[in-house]
């Protein structure tokens, strides 16, 4: 110990050290106060004058949700930045890899369907379930659309669904993917009482249907010339979560949202990768008394 | 300065005082880092297993967002604490207060109106918009509920299709309220380029349409024994405000939802407080050329 030799100098060192560590301490309090502040500082009813603060966080839209945002695809990237040349013009690769076609999604539950069955294949459709499927057939050829696909899951109640739907548009080429069947996406916010699956199959089923958001929701590419309309036959539990995943939503909302059988959500992905829900749930076209829900 | 008369005895609580303060300084580093953390955790796609993160902070569900949380009814109330009896029942007073009805909110658009009338009166509805009110009027008939009212707001649009509605319900008791009238809710997120109001329409507007919120979107009250049905004919901007607030979404996101004229919106708010959305945007009941959105 040196401080007993030379008390003095001892003391002006350590005060040196105590003044930084205070300094240190006042640097973190400042950080940590204004991290609260701005962390706690929520959305307002309007710009200034507000009775009460709606407890809501500021959260930026993200731009580049699909990436595949044209400054992302171009190497190398700068951060947000839109790369331009010398005349000022934004870069050739960049227009490259600008899409101009907007994506149309309509997304389609599956009708009502046999809930005693024990397996998928028992799972079939009801005969409401089959009238539900036809009524929707029959809309979406009504609706004209230049539609360019019709995708879906490959349970029971979907495929058949997509084959009521596909005797209305018999010329559309099908797809079918086992990532758009149903399951537990993720736990829902507010929990609910009367449904609570096994932790594994959140641990399963959440990676699965977030992999299909990954696949079917995105912006269009770049060579895509053409507006296109795809149609998704698939799940309650599916579409609420593109829907709040698409939208940028909380996507722990989706049990917030309720989806009548075989009705219609109409999701549009804009060139720049802006979403619109344009419908969610649309049943209009079917009798009042054909409208169930579980 | 006693450090001179007695050095060791000073350096002693000097070294106290240091230890303090950088026990302290420890102490707010950790608090600092934790709090990062936990505010940076956001939301998984599954329990433990993700790829990637998806960047959306955990917002829990506020069970007393419209203030008629029965516990919050009662005094004193302790928060969040269901207060019970000597006998473990609960309390009398809370069960007092407690509602026991659902209601459900019928938003309808207004029809399509004359856009190039530059004051309320000649922003009349178009032929097609007096159309779509008939169809939407005709679908609620349908529909066969036990409405208990129709609300409008009082600009012209709007009362003009609420007049339309009333011919096909027409012992329906009617109620005009001027905080439903269209407006600018709050600055959308993403904003847009060609929607730009000025500053003190915010001021103004955002705080009415709250207002407005607050007013009629809400839990029943303990004394109501049925469940209501409620249609509102008001405006673009002021439902879908009204449906990211009800479902506690970002308020600021409204404008990614894109609605067609006179097409219903069903929130249904049940006695728990918790809000369900059962269909956005339902124009299925008209044929595919009559439905517009601007």
């Amino acid at each position: 110990m040196t401080w007993r030799k030379n008390p003095l100098h001892f003391l002006k060192q350590f005060s040196k050290l105590s003044a930084a560590t205070t300094a240190g301490a006042i640097t973190l309090l400042s950080i940590y106060v204004y991290d609260k502040r701005s962390s706690k500082a929520g959305l307002c009813a309007s710009w200034t004058n507000v009775s009460e603060e709606i407890p809501y966080p500021k959260i930026k839209w993200n731009h580049n949700w699909d990436r595949r945002d044209p400054k992302s695809l171009v190497k190398p990237s700068k951060n947000g930045v839109v790369e331009k040349d010398e005349n000022n013009n934004i870069k050739n690769d960049i227009l490259d890899v600008t899409p101009t076609a907007t994506r149309n999604i309509l997304l389609i539950r599956h009708g009502q369907y046999n809930l005693n069955g024990l397996t998928d294949t028992d799972r079939y459709l009801t005969t409401l379930g089959r009238t539900q499927a036809d009524l929707t057939g029959s809309r979406l050829k009504e609706l004209d659309l230049p539609y360019t696909k019709l995708i879906s899951s490959t349970m029971t109640r979907a495929l058949e669904t997509a084959d009521i739907i596909h005797k209305h548009l018999p010329d559309l080429p099908r797809e079918k993917n086992d990532m758009l069947r149903e399951g537990a996406p993720i736990p829902p916010e507010p929990p609910v009482g009367h449904w609570k699956p096994e932790n594994y199959q959140f641990y399963t089923d959440g990676q699965r249907i977030e992999a299909a958001f990954r696949h079917y929701i995105h912006r269009a590419p770049a060579d895509q010339t053409e507006d296109s309309f795809e149609i998704i036959v698939c799940h309650a539990n599916v579409i609420r979560y593109f829907v709040c995943r698409a939208l940028q939503f909380p996507p722990d909302g989706w049990l917030r949202l309720s989806l009548a059988h075989a009705s219609i959500t109409w999701l549009t992905v804009r060139p720049s990768g802006r979403v619109s829900l344009k419908c969610y749930g649309d049943s209009g076209y079917m009798e009042p008394k054909k409208i169930s829900y579980s």
